[in-house]
């Protein structure tokens, strides 16, 4: 006589926890609720040097054989009450300071809000993770540029009409006083708008290079604005700071105005980007201080694997070209980099090694021109 | 016939993580081990100014206007070897201080000890976090008179005579320095004791407003006092500190005595929460040094719905009315504040929008009175 | 006719997360991701002071009762990507500061690697964790002869030949700067090597005492060796620092050269330990500024209900003394700890309570023979 087994095993409604590429994820029976907890470290080793020269001083290095913890995070995030309530924060453990912080309402596609602290999405090199950079760091150009962290709301989207019709879309209101700060130095904020267009209708994702070598081409182009009125002229996870040649900390001191016009483009393992900044800076406290900065910044990249095949799989290959003009009105005041860099993938951008050469080019009206030759290197981990 | 009993299901002895009040729960198979992690995020905007009045020159306000992340919260909690051996800590993320750091002995409800870093339940408006407070914040006379995070040791209960024989005590004994010390200034501790009647039988929560619609009412009357020597004459999380006309920083200088008596009741959706508080510091440096401070608040608030068709369910009402006598010999001296404040709970104090406008008026013997009217808007949000 | 559905329980491929000495440990289904998640508290009570005196001024203390929070850490570890490929940082959150950040590949027993910054394993009392140390905390020595945490790489491993041929090795090369630095100060780096003989075939574990009372005895003997140059003539969780008659805070000022032999057996609840020291430090920026410094400790520890039995069972005695020679040239110069101690193991050394008498006596050429008694009450305790 048969067995009766009618007796259906146990549903075990919980969701297990599992690993993903954001860390441990818990996620409650209902799905209601997810926790994501993730590390990342990042060691390197640079000679002679390792950050990038600001003045012709930097160029007159110690022979100094650097080898450092250069990043410790904690990422915590997920959702909470609804899967389309987001939140995310993240701290940097060897320095004590909480980089992000923010929630988000994700709910349409077309229609997303941000509140908290956050890099603005003003340009792609910043905004894509330190950990997911093709060479060991951004580059020369983002000193100078970024806007970086800054407290506000935001209101974002994709909107596809399908096809080439397909456009995202960034607005945003912050304090404009940079990453830490707990006051705004006046009732004046900084206002930003970045527009894209993904002409082959997908999104290139914000990424270094094309690890996951994509079978279908993705590009944009994409102009983005900012105006500011605050004590500072450039910004960092430091917060507020100045660069050289403006000295001032008085509240609403500087006006800045910026733009930049991107692209970006990938397709089977090869990776494009390019930047063209524009940033004029006015002091407010000084009769015509108007300075305008000028740069642009290109980077491709190659798994060469996809057409020799003797070549390494997890090896890419990639360029960085970077000018910066830091006042258009003296055309022979120019700082240059150029980067050669091989990246080897254990596990994607969650666990690699790269290394990078670097040469510096500083030319000035009344100085000799400088040079520096740089090597990195880089292990980024992720658990 | 027989039963079959071969397929018994098998039995998952672990109990899964569930998401609660206190965050993520994990719980060990055998309930000997328990980790609560969860983190809150406090989002602010204030109009002209956050930051209560201190002093007639804080009416003189720049024209600001503030967006700020208030409080970043990491808070694990749980407990381990025993269901009744408890651990807590809260970190500040956005200021890196350790707030919270306790462990609690809590087998017996009559006698409970604790030991650590914590808000000192000298007053209730005090020890109910900040993220279940009533309105935005707390009042005008916290600063003054709370004795804030302590670090010491605790015993505490509550005796059930049934019925109207009901009441709480706590006994502490705190290096008297503040939050984060690592000495003590001298061998002088604080010295903590409060009493409390619960005349219904039931304890009222420490959380703001009756957010759970108490069906049945609660009340409670106590009396906590403080006496403590230290270079001190007031507390915050910042650790300790001066109020003005205190400029003191000798080891020993102050020495302390303050009492508070305090009422609270909630029933069906109605609130009532009072303080009255009296302050003698006395100069240990000075001859004749000796000031009285006194102040009192009181507090209601409401969920209209309960009478109401037409008001919406998760809006609540509230008020509150708040005096400071920075030194009771001179009569003139007043610090008043008098405030109306919308609730709007998502999920209860867990996820929840406040809106509150507030009235300052300081009166002094020699100066004509200054008044200011504060608006401020804030999200609170618990994971 | 029926279909046989003998029905196989569903294999629960996840491994449930579970509580061990490391904490709550959550490891992925498929054993390749797991994570570790431990807290620690340590309160501390002592009277008349709490550090160890450096130099004659400290004798005389003020009067001064001292609870404090002494430790608050926040452990968090595992393995990603290969069981083999771990990784660990503990952070202290009472001075949020990054103490330990590494990844270690241990796949084979003989040949292990590790990167980042961690306590070098120069000395075993400065290696073993503070939550595992057989008195209160550790002896007079370590602030003169450890060098703390440092950030590098190494190499090490066990080499098991069979039964007396059993021998550790570690070799590493740091930047020699000490906790939390960024940058080295030269291109001179810390070397660093030791050679470990367990002549019994065992390895005594890095813990202190013999709490899980072995049944089989172990014992090392073990050399180890450090040079450095650097600003630095001590190290701490604070970082760099200088001993007391040594200023100099140039790049490079001092050379150090120091060894230590070390000794170390446990046996059924018997435990020993040992360490012989010598350190000398040359001033670089002066003419014949060289200083030899010398010292040894040994420990002893056993559970009397070994041997008694009224003894109870999670009572443990351990003494301990040590001396400091701080210029090998002047013989009257020396600096002595004796102290007795008991621990009542609650639950090992995860949850403990130790008392500690201490006896120190100073002398000096030039200055009358000084002493104090200390008197240390600690709990200890890990979730």
């Amino acid at each position: 006589q048969e067995k009766d087994t009618t007796s259906l095993a146990p549903v075990v409604k919980e969701k297990p926890f599992t690993h993903t590429s954001k860390g441990f994820v818990f996620t409650t029976a209902d799905e209601k609720f997810e926790l994501q907890f993730a590390s990342r470290f990042q060691f390197r080793f640079a000679v002679p040097d390792d950050q990038d020269p600001i003045s012709f001083n930097d160029f007159k290095n110690q022979d100094v054989k650097l080898f450092k913890i250069n990043r410790a995070r904690l990422k915590i995030g997920g959702h909470a009450y609804q899967p389309w309530f987001k939140y995310y924060f993240e701290y940097e453990l060897g320095q004590s300071i909480l980089l992000d912080f923010r929630i988000m309402v994700e709910k349409w596609p077309w229609l997303k809000f941000k509140a908290g602290q956050w890099k603005v999405e003003y340009t792609r090199e910043r905004f894509i993770s330190s950990g997911e950079q093709q060479l060991v760091d951004r580059s020369l150009l983002n000193r100078t540029f970024t806007v970086d962290r800054q407290q506000g709301i935001s209101v974002y989207g994709n909107l596809n009409g399908g096809g080439a019709a397909n456009f995202n879309y960034w607005l945003g209101v912050f304090t404009g006083t940079g990453r830490g700060t707990r006051v705004n130095d006046d009732s004046k904020m900084m206002y930003f708008g970045r527009f894209q267009w993904n002409p082959l209708g997908r999104e290139v994702p914000f990424s270094g290079g094309d690890v996951n070598i994509s079978q279908k081409p993705a590009a944009l182009i994409a102009l983005a604005g900012i105006t500011n009125t605050s004590p500072y002229t450039r910004f960092s996870s430091s917060g507020g700071g100045n660069l050289s040649g403006f000295e001032g900390t008085n509240d609403g001191q500087y006006s800045v105005k910026q733009y930049n016009l991107e692209t970006a483009f990938v397709y089977k393992g090869f990776s494009w980007a390019s930047e063209f900044h524009r940033k004029n800076i006015v002091d407010n406290f000084e009769d015509g201080g108007s300075t305008t900065l000028g740069g642009f910044y290109f980077t491709a990249g190659y798994f060469p694997y996809q057409v020799l095949n003797f070549w390494p799989k997890p090896l890419e290959i990639a360029v960085r070209i970077a000018e910066i003009r830091p006042d258009l009105s003296i055309s022979q005041n120019r700082q240059k980099e150029v980067a050669l860099g091989f990246n080897w993938f254990f596990a994607g951008h969650k666990n690699k090694l790269t290394t990078e050469l670097t040469k510096f080019t500083f030319e000035d009206q009344s100085l000799p021109q400088s040079d520096e030759l740089r090597f990195r290197l880089q292990y980024d981990v992720s658990f």
